[in-house]
């Protein structure tokens, strides 16, 4: 349904030892939805170079869009700038507009090799402005690469989808319900099979002793939404017990 | 290091659409570290039966354990079971232990087709109690199956730790300092030349105007965990400005 895609790589260790909770995925994801591009998925990766750049490889020719967090800083555990290079084959080289935003962000002293190699990037790279920390991102092909801090994600991410083609915008439309999800879902499975082309999803959530359902219907045709959720809504009034 | 290994698939279009932050990866990953597990992958995946069934069958000879959460509710959506029953070439059966918990769960005027659907499993699972809404998690294989809200996954994954055979626990000492990553790059590089076999993360934090980095040491021998960081807490104090 929708008619462009992205896959979200979310890189660091810390993500999968439970130390850090990624918050940048929903961010992501609801910004590129806003565009009519689909994150068709996530993964989170260690920093292991092999990983990251086979990973790179399998999907760059398979979606619109790759787009990375996280491992661009200055440390020897920031590698994700490297694996892009060996991922789209290009030389490993200092950015001369990266070296320069270095330059400027930091006083002179504070300059070393550290803080430069974050200007390193394949050859070819375009660069993603950090109004944060000075150290930019950077894109190349159809590989986006931002930071992990979400602060500076979100500012990376704002320049990064005006760079995006939108694609068929999906429209969604939430109901809510007390009715529990087994009581419903022969109407929920009436209602999908009636509009195949409307995805509903189905999520309960469960906060002490408060308990409902939300029920989201997503599609690109407005008009159809707008059917599926009036034929929905009538569907789940007629279950709800007479008062 | 780590002798046993885990991936982790969080299942659930509300995932990759920016409706839910997933949660349960961090505790899972907490969980499965203290146990000696770790988790070398997670993936946040569509409900779509083909990539599920795919990733399952994927990683499932890979790693010693697959958890899963999402997908094991009462409707259409629902599908991780039926997902699992073809990645392990099982028949997708009624189990009878699951269904007597559904119905000892629910009122007989509430058993219905759609909640008994949910004692539908692959042949041969075994159950994983649920004490919150009685629809019970199954594991078959080396697959581990759970639900997505966080209140139930966790009480599953406490009935699952206990069927995983510990592997050596990651030990980690974690070291805070208002040095910048850029200041200390450099001795980070040392100290993790001098420890390979001790991994060191340095992950910056952001938080208005106080900036301060966290460098995580881990390895699964105690020994090398202290000399290691009484090496690096030493070089980063011969780089603190002097008072």
């Amino acid at each position: 349904m929708f008619t462009k895609t992205a896959v979200v790589l979310l890189i660091g260790d810390e993500l999968l030892s439970g130390r850090t909770t990624d918050k940048n995925l929903p961010v992501i994801a609801q910004k590129l939805g806003e565009k009519g591009i689909a994150v068709i998925e996530a993964r989170v990766l260690p920093d292991i170079a092999d990983v990251i750049v086979d990973t790179l490889r399998a999907w760059s020719p398979r979606v619109d869009y790759v787009l990375t967090t996280g491992g661009i800083g200055p440390t020897h555990d920031d590698i994700t700038a490297a694996c892009v290079a060996q991922a789209v084959d290009r030389p490993f080289v200092r950015h001369p507009d990266a070296e320069a935003a270095l330059r400027s962000y930091y006083k002179p002293e504070d300059i070393n090799e550290a803080r430069l190699s974050m200007a390193d990037m394949p050859q070819g790279a375009s660069l993603i402005p950090n109004p944060v920390t000075g150290a930019p991102g950077f894109f190349i092909n159809n590989i986006f690469v931002m930071a992990g801090v979400p602060s500076i994600m979100v500012a990376m991410l704002d320049f990064v989808v005006d760079f995006l083609t939108p694609g068929a915008v999906m429209h969604s439309q939430t109901l809510t319900t007390t009715l529990m999800e087994g009581d419903m879902a022969h109407v929920l499975s009436a209602v999908q099979d009636q509009y195949p082309d409307v995805k509903i999803g189905s999520y309960p959530h469960f906060q002490g002793k408060t308990r409902g359902v939300s029920l989201v219907l997503r599609t690109t045709d407005v008009h159809r939404l707008t059917q599926a959720t009036d034929t929905l809504q009538a569907a789940l009034n007629a279950l709800m017990p007479t008062p």
